[in-house]
């Protein structure tokens, strides 16, 4: 079978924990590699080149944008923010399977030059669950919260065009079934088309030989 | 989420072990079920009625084929075989997970049938472990091997059908592969669509509230 990684998208309404569980998936199995983004924006103390970000210049990013060097991008408050794809490209040769953490519209960006990408949206238990989130992780006006659940509703507008969704419920469980997930795609014919053709034209060669 | 069981189709050459899979899987994990087949064949000694096949007559089988009351069918020997669609639809909603072995004719109109099924073609490690287990299996004459070597042609036609594929070459491994693939299945998004709407619509509800 093809050892190539698996290119994994994961969305997910803000405050549902997709950051966590791919942290966690990360630290637990080593089969996997955090996509590194491209962005405009100033280091911040702490950061560092290459970790979570490849920081470069505005003309340096608008050069990748014009040699479709990216997965997806986007601009939020000035600065610009991507997936370069050579290094994606490169771990999935490794066999490693990547993850990106991006919303649908990056999501809608990946598929289309990777169709081959698996995408999982990350749900809570019930739409409660989520506004107790939402609410309980600070002390904002109920006109912030109210904003937050504007932005889930149209976080919630394009799930179905997601392979799979994925309940975090509890978050032991989630990693597993996020790593079930992601391994079982594995087996997906269209990944395996070359292991496919061998056994064909090696059971045609038996068959007319003897 | 949606606890409807998933109808899982299993292909696969001849002589690869797809029924000794299927019968370990069935015994490890109760989540599953068997389809039965219903035949106009007579019953054998030691067969039971409802167990691997319902045994009813050739009117019958016509009168369910005219009813579309079968997910699948064929004349084999001048005997019809057939997957009775009530039986493995109590079941789902069961939500057992049903397991149906048949070749890639009946797994194109099972499809047709029901676009959700899984379906999974089980193969050889290599073209040359699949011969070795053709000839290894009796004493027969080189014109018999050739032959089941030219059926073994015919089955690979269509894999890239299927959407997964699994490589068989240990028994325990490949039944716990059989059952990740089955289960990560569950996730799929078109499986889950009253759950995702459900949310959508609480989460609609809670950001017009208040």
């Amino acid at each position: 079978m093809n050892n190539r990684g698996v290119l994994t998208v994961v969305s997910g309404f803000s405050g549902v924990g997709k950051g966590t569980l791919i942290n966690k998936l990360l630290g637990k199995y080593d089969n996997y590699a955090l996509s590194v983004s491209a962005t405009t924006r100033g280091m911040r103390p702490g950061e560092q080149e290459g970790k979570r970000y490849f920081f470069i210049s505005v003309d340096e990013f608008e050069d990748k944008i014009h040699q479709n060097e990216l997965l997806e991008y986007a601009k939020y408050v000035d600065n610009y923010y991507g997936t370069p794809r050579k290094y994606v490209e490169e771990m999935l040769k490794n066999g490693k399977d990547v993850l990106l953490e991006i919303e649908i519209q990056g999501a809608r960006q990946v598929k289309k030059l990777m169709p081959e990408a698996l995408t999982i949206f990350v749900m809570p238990p019930s739409a409660l669950t989520l506004k107790e989130r939402l609410v309980g992780r600070n002390t904002e006006s109920s006109d912030v919260i109210r904003e937050r659940l504007k932005r889930a509703v149209v976080e919630s507008q394009g799930i179905e065009e997601y392979d799979c969704i994925l309940v975090n419920d509890d978050l032991d469980t989630s990693v597993e079934k996020l790593n079930a997930i992601i391994q079982a795609s594995h087996y997906q014919s269209f990944r395996n088309t070359s292991f496919i053709n061998k056994i064909r034209e090696d059971v045609n060669v038996f068959s007319e030989g003897e």
